[in-house]
C-alpha cells in the first residue's frame, strides 16, 4: 500500500483539491486561508502533515483568518492541523474521482473554465471543488439564468401547488430551477422542471446536495433524484462517501445561493433551512423573494417573516421572479469583461496557466507550475504562447498577466 | 325668506365653516387657500359673493395654490367663485347644525379642542369642519390608538376572516378600528369591533362616511351603521344631505389614512379603492400595512401589489398591527408638547381664545374676535384671564400667545 505521503507528491492541482474536500469540511476557514495562502498543492501537504508549514504561512493564514473576522481557538493552523489528522490515512483522491467517472460524474475545479463564475462571490469560501453528475458539458448555467425555490419539507397542497407552477413558468422562460433535492417544496420545485422539460441548452434543474453524489439522499427521492442526474445536474462539494450532516446541510444552503441570482422561499415555517438559504443569498447580495400565503398557515409564516422584516421580495407568479433575476442572458457584473475573449484559442494547459498567473504581482516559473498543476515544460512553454498573445509578461524572471490591449 | 347675505353677516365662525362645508367639496384647493388667506368668515363671504376679493386676497390665493403644486384653469378664484355660485342659495349652515343635533350628532371645528390633532398633517387641506355622531365628548382617540381596517367590497370568507380576528384584537389592545363603512372589509371590521366592545374610554369603531350622516349608506348597512353611530362613531366632512359621489368617497379615504397611525389592507384586487386609502396613508407618512394571502385568489392581488412594490409592511395578526401603532397611549410628535397642561383649568371660550392667538404674530382683539368666533367682550374678558395665567401677552395693543415658563 502506498502512503498518502508517496501519493501526494504526484498530486496536481485538481487531485490536491479532490484530497482536500474530503480532508476540509466545507468552509473550513483555516483550511481556506491556508489554500488561499499557499495554493492547494502545498495546502494538502501541510494539511496532512507531509510538510511543515513555515512561520510565513502560519502568518499569512493568521491574517487572512483576521481579516475574515474568524478568530477563534478552534481557528488556528494547530488546532486545525489536529482536526484534519484523523482524516489523512483515508485520503484517496484518485479513488474517488474514478469512483465519479463511474457514475458518470466528474469534478470541476475553480481553475476549470466550467467553474461557475457566480461562486467567486463567496470569496475565500468558495468550494475547493464541486463534484458533478450530468448538466451540460459546458458548466452550469450563468447565475441570472438560475433561480432557487425552496420550503418546507411538510409542505402543504397550496405550496406544493405554486410550486409546481413558478417551476414550470421558470423553465418556460429558460431559467433553470434550482433547490436542495429534499421533500416537499425541493422535490416539487425539480419534478414540475422536469417534466417542463429543457429550453436551448439550458438544462431544467439542478439538485445541490449536502452528501457525496454516490448516493441518493433521502432515499424516498431516489428516483427523482437519479432523473436529476440525467436531465438535470447534481451538484455537491463533499466527495463520494461523504454522508449528510447538520452542517454540510446549512453550508449546501449557501451554494444554492451563490449559484442564482434570485431565491425563493415558497413555504417556510417561522424556524426553517429555508430562511438559511435566504439569508446566505442576501449575505451575497443576492434578490430573495418569498410567497404569501394564508395568515392561518404556519407553513407561510417564515415567508411572511421575510416579508415583515423587508428582507424579501413579495412574488406571486413565475413573470415576478424572472423580473428580479434579470434579462435571461445578461451575465451579472462580476463577471469580468473580455474573459472570453482571452480565452479563445488557447488550449487547455494555457488556460491553467492564464488563471495562475498573477495580475497585481509576479510568480516564477516553478512558483506557477504548482499553482497551475502543470510541469516546469509545460509551463515555459505556455508562457511563451501567452507572451506571444499578448496576456503574460515577464519582468525580471518573474512572470505576470497582461491584460489584452490593455 | 332671510337671503343668504343677511344670513351670513350674522355667522360666526362655526356656523361660517358649516356653510363653507355645503358650498365647497372636500379638498377644494382654491377654497382651502381662500380660508386660509382670510379666515372662515371672510372666505365665506367672499365666496358667497357678499364681498368682493381685494387684489391682495387674490394674490394670497394664487401664492398658496402655487405652493402647493396646485395650477390650473380650475384652481384661479374667478374659476372657484363661478363654481360655488350656484350652490349659494341652498346654503343653511343652521339648519345642517339643527338636524345633526337632531340626529344627536354635532359639528367639530379645526378652533375646538375636539379637533383630531392628526388631522393637522393634511395640511390646508384639512376638512373645513367635521360632522359627528356618537363617540366620547373628549373627541377622537388621539391617531395612535386608532387602526384602519379597509378592503375590498367583495371580500372572501378568507378575508372576512382575517379582519375579524385582526379587528378583534386591536380592539382588545385598546386600539379603535376606523374603516369606511362599506360592504365586505369594512363591515367585517366594525361588525368585530363593535362585538368586542370598547376597552376603558377607547370607542371600539369609527366609520367614516363618503355622504351626509342624515343617511345610512349602503342601505343594506343601515343597521350596522346606526349601531355604530351608538356604540362607535360617525364622521363625516360633508354636511348633512350630502349623497356619496366619486370625488367624495376618494376624499373620504384620505381622512381614514389621516385619523390612523397605520392603515391595514385586509384584501384588495389589483385597482381597489383600498389601495387609494393606502396611498394617502404613504403620503401622510402613515404606516401602511398589508395582510397576505394565497396567490390564487385575486383579491389579495392588491396587497401582493404593495408588498411587492415595498409600499406596505407585511402583517399576519393584531400584534403585528399594534407593534406598527406604536406604544398605547404614546402621541405621536405633531402634537404639541405642553398643550394639555396649557389648557388645565381654562373654560370654553379662553380655550378658544388661546387656540386663535399666533405665536410669531400678534392680533388685534377685533382680529381675535372675528378668528375665535367670540364676542369682542368676550374676548376681552378672555384675554385678561389668559394674561393672568401667563398664556397671552400684550404688545402695543396686539395680542399674542405666550409660552408657559418659556
Amino acid at each position: 500500500m502506498t502512503t498518502i505521503r508517496q501519493e501526494t507528491k504526484a498530486l496536481d492541482l485538481r487531485t490536491s483539491r479532490a484530497a482536500l474536500s474530503r480532508l476540509m469540511e466545507p468552509s473550513d476557514m483555516v483550511g481556506m486561508a491556508l489554500i488561499e495562502s499557499v495554493g492547494p498543492i502545498d495546502a494538502l501537504r501541510i494539511a496532512t502533515g507531509q510538510i511543515k508549514a513555515g512561520s510565513r504561512t502560519s502568518q499569512d493564514v493568521a491574517m487572512i483568518l483576521e481579516a475574515q473576522g474568524t478568530i477563534s481557538k478552534r481557528s488556528s493552523l494547530g488546532e486545525a492541523l489536529k482536526r484534519w489528522a484523523p482524516r489523512t490515512a483515508d485520503l484517496a483522491p484518485d479513488r474517488d474521482i474514478a469512483t465519479m467517472q463511474r457514475l458518470g460524474g466528474r469534478i470541476w475545479t475553480p481553475e476549470d473554465n466550467e467553474w461557475p463564475e457566480a461562486l467567486l462571490d463567496l470569496g475565500i469560501a468558495q468550494p475547493i471543488c464541486l463534484w458533478v453528475r450530468g448538466g451540460p458539458s459546458s458548466g452550469v448555467p450563468v447565475e441570472s439564468r438560475s433561480v432557487a425555490l425552496v420550503g418546507s419539507r411538510d409542505s402543504t397542497n397550496y405550496g406544493n401547488s405554486v410550486t409546481g407552477d413558478l417551476a414550470a413558468g421558470l423553465v418556460q422562460r429558460g431559467i433553470c430551477v434550482v433547490s436542495g433535492g429534499a421533500y416537499g417544496i425541493d422535490a416539487q420545485a425539480h419534478r414540475a422542471a422536469l417534466s417542463t422539460g429543457a429550453t436551448g441548452d439550458v438544462i431544467p434543474t439542478i439538485a445541490v446536495s449536502a452528501c457525496g453524489l454516490d448516493r441518493y439522499y433521502p432515499a424516498g427521492n431516489e428516483d427523482l433524484l437519479r432523473t436529476i442526474g440525467q436531465q438535470g445536474m447534481l451538484i455537491a462539494e463533499v466527495p463520494p462517501g461523504s454522508s449528510p450532516t447538520r452542517w454540510r446541510f446549512l453550508q449546501r444552503n449557501r451554494l444554492i445561493a451563490a449559484l442564482c441570482s434570485v431565491t425563493v422561499v415558497v413555504e417556510a415555517r417561522w424556524r426553517s433551512g429555508a430562511l438559511n438559504t435566504a439569508h446566505h443569498a442576501a449575505d451575497l447580495s443576492r434578490e430573495v423573494a418569498a410567497v404569501p400565503g394564508s395568515v392561518h398557515s404556519a407553513n407561510s409564516a417564515g415567508c411572511h417573516r421575510l416579508l415583515r422584516e423587508g428582507s424579501a421580495v413579495c412574488v406571486t407568479d413565475a413573470a415576478e421572479i424572472a423580473e428580479l433575476a434579470g434579462p435571461i442572458g445578461q451575465s451579472l457584473a462580476h463577471e469580468p469583461a473580455g474573459r472570453a475573449a482571452d480565452h479563445d484559442g488557447l488550449n487547455l494547459e494555457d488556460l491553467l496557466l492564464l488563471d495562475a498567473l498573477p495580475v497585481k504581482s509576479s510568480a516564477t516559473s516553478e512558483k506557477l507550475a504548482g499553482v497551475a498543476g502543470l510541469s516546469q515544460t509545460a509551463v515555459l512553454a505556455g508562457l511563451g504562447r501567452l507572451q506571444l498573445a499578448g496576456l503574460a509578461e515577464s519582468i525580471g524572471g518573474s512572470w505576470r498577466r497582461r491584460k489584452p490591449h490593455g
